[in-house]
């Protein structure tokens, strides 16, 4: 079954006249992705059709021997992979199967020495993960990673629990690969981060995680066959991109993906990377400067229901929301009956957690539907990875349909250089003592806006 | 040692002047507050001195007889402990020492059922939290476990493991506790969820889980010493609301708390609930229509750095910051050298994760600064109870300044009051018909604006 994509809530308040006034600009838009993706310089859309044989043949020789997975990689080289195992195996990492699952996708040393204490270097399996093979945080870790495995299996041993997903010719750690004998798997070529889960990078762990990748990508190209069409009215990812494009315009600028669902939260959080880093530009695609982009938050429901519904239904205008629904959940909880006297429990006796989950879930929607705002729906039959393959598709295309609309380029990320010069310039690497000047001299402004300890403390 | 709560890169982009004239309106909200929290209204002002002997007399009696605490609570009653837990014991569910907690603070009938598969009873203790004592989430799970307890234990034993905190006199857990003989703790009058971290709503499990709650409570104390005057200058939690006041009236309405800590990244959680609710009000005080709120939004330093900065930096000029940073980690992890001829990744060799984590913290919060984004920052020299505790008293006096200056009242939510009446319309229950029958007739809108599957699928 496919996933449903609801947009009905949505045209009273932007209104149809605007929205159906794309027609034009989606063909046009429509054409160019075309042209794009024919001359191969959109090579996401192609994923679905890759060969899965290198993948499933190491998947095939490590089988059984590794109790713990760990995954280096950060931004789009963990993104997915935790949106997969959180809808396709648990999203609660205390309740992890076997081979469990550890992503280190910061460095906060607490996070990096807690798991270093619990795990076992002759059960865990690692895979680094970085494009570039360079990336400061992921490159640290893998150096602490490296020498624990060799300090306690000596180096033969240690690069055979160790395999790396990055560029096939370039960086730091491909050579390490090309010097250690390390297994290998690549980026493909012109496949940004954000755009990767259904490459090597989020497809080799989720199989050695036994998460069914070939329906991952058939749902992914059962989407593809249905954006095939430029016609605004017939393709719900140019249709999304419309709706948030007018939204945005109006003053909407906070896109809220609601997950109804532990195991879909996730996805919202990929979303959340995906749609800022692809729409949050200074520059427009002529060179002006636009600096657009709208602001994704995640919220989970029915959680955020007591932390954020009083803001979304009572506060300004201006965000669009998107929920995430889920048809049949694999379990059924009944609700036992409260008991007498009870009254205002017991309406809930009878009928099942599934029941009211859906109806806090249906009950919010039409409260932020009444109150003037923009909702939309996408619904899991079940969450099967077909489903989550068909949702990666359709939110990639509708984030390159909306870089168009907005005129920037959805492809790049200009703006997380200067941060990382930065950081170099403190860390020392050579070449970047002038950045470090430029930090320290950066103006520390007024010192009694320091509100220090208090000087008997 | 005291955190420091450090604004000096807020003033550039928002101007001395604009601030300092809210001098006289400060003075004149500490006069207000000031007399509220004499005449008892404002009780979370005094939480710091409360008697803890109920706690821990029952902390005491209940020890080691238990390998998990279960808390059943939502919103105000699950994001203070969920943020005591992560920033005191451990932020890694799968790394939960004994006694380990698991909150469930949504009814996923995925989660519930998943928990309760790997639970046991007989090492079980339940604390179900509701001020209400009505919560249909809170009260739905509530007869899930009780049944579960009774089922395995008798009536007898399954009311020794459970324990409730609820109001004094109302509601259906009240009558509950009082007819089963359940073990009880209050939510004090007046005491809103939000605010209510500091009452046995928080300390109640905290405690059972070995965390310093007297620590909490002299780090709330400290900081109720340190917000005494009604100064701009000399208060730091009023010269925060005005900052963001300020931010907010120029069009900087998303309020960013990023924390570079995985311990401290649910503390953003918790002031996200303490922000949105407290703030996004649709009536002023004088009955006219505001529609106010910023939306605040949690980040997690570096992890975010990959997924959200470009946007930040680069996208509209529409938020605020707040870094969350830590002096002093519990742990010290080196970096290993790479080896010869790996010069992009050399410079990392002899440095520690902990170091590199600093550096990125203090990149982005330049990076940002020089792009003209307005950055505060909150220091922790360590994360102790202490300076947990702080935190929050800073937050919760900050919150009610904010509120006078937007002009609304910060205690109250009726806006979620609508979806509570439609999700008891759809389960049935009595005297919600009416609302039943108007979200049926909620026009669904164009049909084809449904993207269903295709036919064929």
């Amino acid at each position: 079954m496919a996933i449903t994509v609801d947009y009905r809530w949505m045209i009273p308040p932007l209104g149809a006249e605007v929205v159906h006034s794309y027609r034009a600009r989606v063909r046009a838009v429509h054409e160019d992705l075309t042209a794009r993706r024919r001359a191969g310089k959109l090579p996401f859309y192609d994923l679905p059709r890759q060969d899965l044989s290198g993948i499933e043949g190491y998947v095939e020789r490590m089988k059984g021997g590794f109790k713990t997975l760990v995954v280096l990689g950060i931004g789009g080289s963990s993104l997915g992979l935790l949106s997969l195992n959180a809808a396709l195996r648990t999203p609660f990492p205390a309740l992890e199967p076997s081979p469990r699952l550890v992503v280190l996708d910061n460095v906060d040393p607490v996070r990096v020495g807690s798991f270093l204490d619990a795990l076992d270097p002759r059960e865990t399996l690692l895979n680094v993960i970085t494009k570039s093979g360079d990336t400061a945080e992921t490159m640290a870790s893998f150096l602490v990673f490296r020498k624990w495995f060799t300090d306690a299996l000596g180096a033969k041993s240690a690069a055979e629990r160790m395999v790396a997903t990055t560029d096939r010719k370039k960086g730091a750690l491909r050579k390490i690969v090309d010097e250690g004998g390390l297994a290998s798997f690549e980026v493909p070529d012109g496949v940004g981060g954000r755009f990767s889960v259904l490459t090597p990078v989020g497809l080799l762990p989720a199989a050695l995680l036994g998460i069914d990748i070939r329906g991952l990508l058939s749902g992914a190209a059962a989407m593809d066959g249905r954006l095939a069409s430029g016609e605004l009215a017939e393709n719900p990812a140019y249709f999304g991109a419309v709706l948030h494009r007018v939204a945005y315009r109006e003053g909407r600028r906070i896109s809220v993906m609601f997950a109804y669902s532990d195991q879909l939260f996730l996805l919202a959080d990929w979303y959340r990377q995906l749609w800022a880093e692809s729409l949050g530009k200074r520059f427009a695609l002529d060179g002006s400067v636009a600096a657009v982009g709208p602001t994704p938050v995640k919220a989970l429901g029915v959680t955020d229901q007591h932390s954020q519904v009083q803001l979304y239904k009572e506060g300004p205008d201006d965000k669009v929301y998107t929920f995430l629904a889920v048809e049949k959940f694999s379990r059924t909880i009944p609700i036992p009956a409260a008991g007498a006297g009870l009254d205002a429990i017991g309406y809930l006796g009878g009928h099942t957690l599934n029941e009211l989950f859906a109806a806090e879930r249906r009950a919010t929607e039409v409260a932020l539907s009444r109150a003037g705002r923009p909702v939309s729906r996408i619904v899991f039959p079940e969450v099967t990875a077909h489903n989550v393959g068909e949702y990666y598709h359709l939110l990639e295309v509708m984030t390159v349909a909306a870089g168009a609309l907005f005129g920037i380029d959805p492809l790049d990320q200009p703006g997380v250089e200067e941060g990382k010069q930065y950081a170099y310039g403190i860390m020392g690497r050579p070449g970047y003592e002038e950045k470090r000047r430029e930090l320290e001299k950066t103006a520390a402004g007024e010192p009694r806006l320091l509100f220090g300890p208090p000087e008997n403390a």
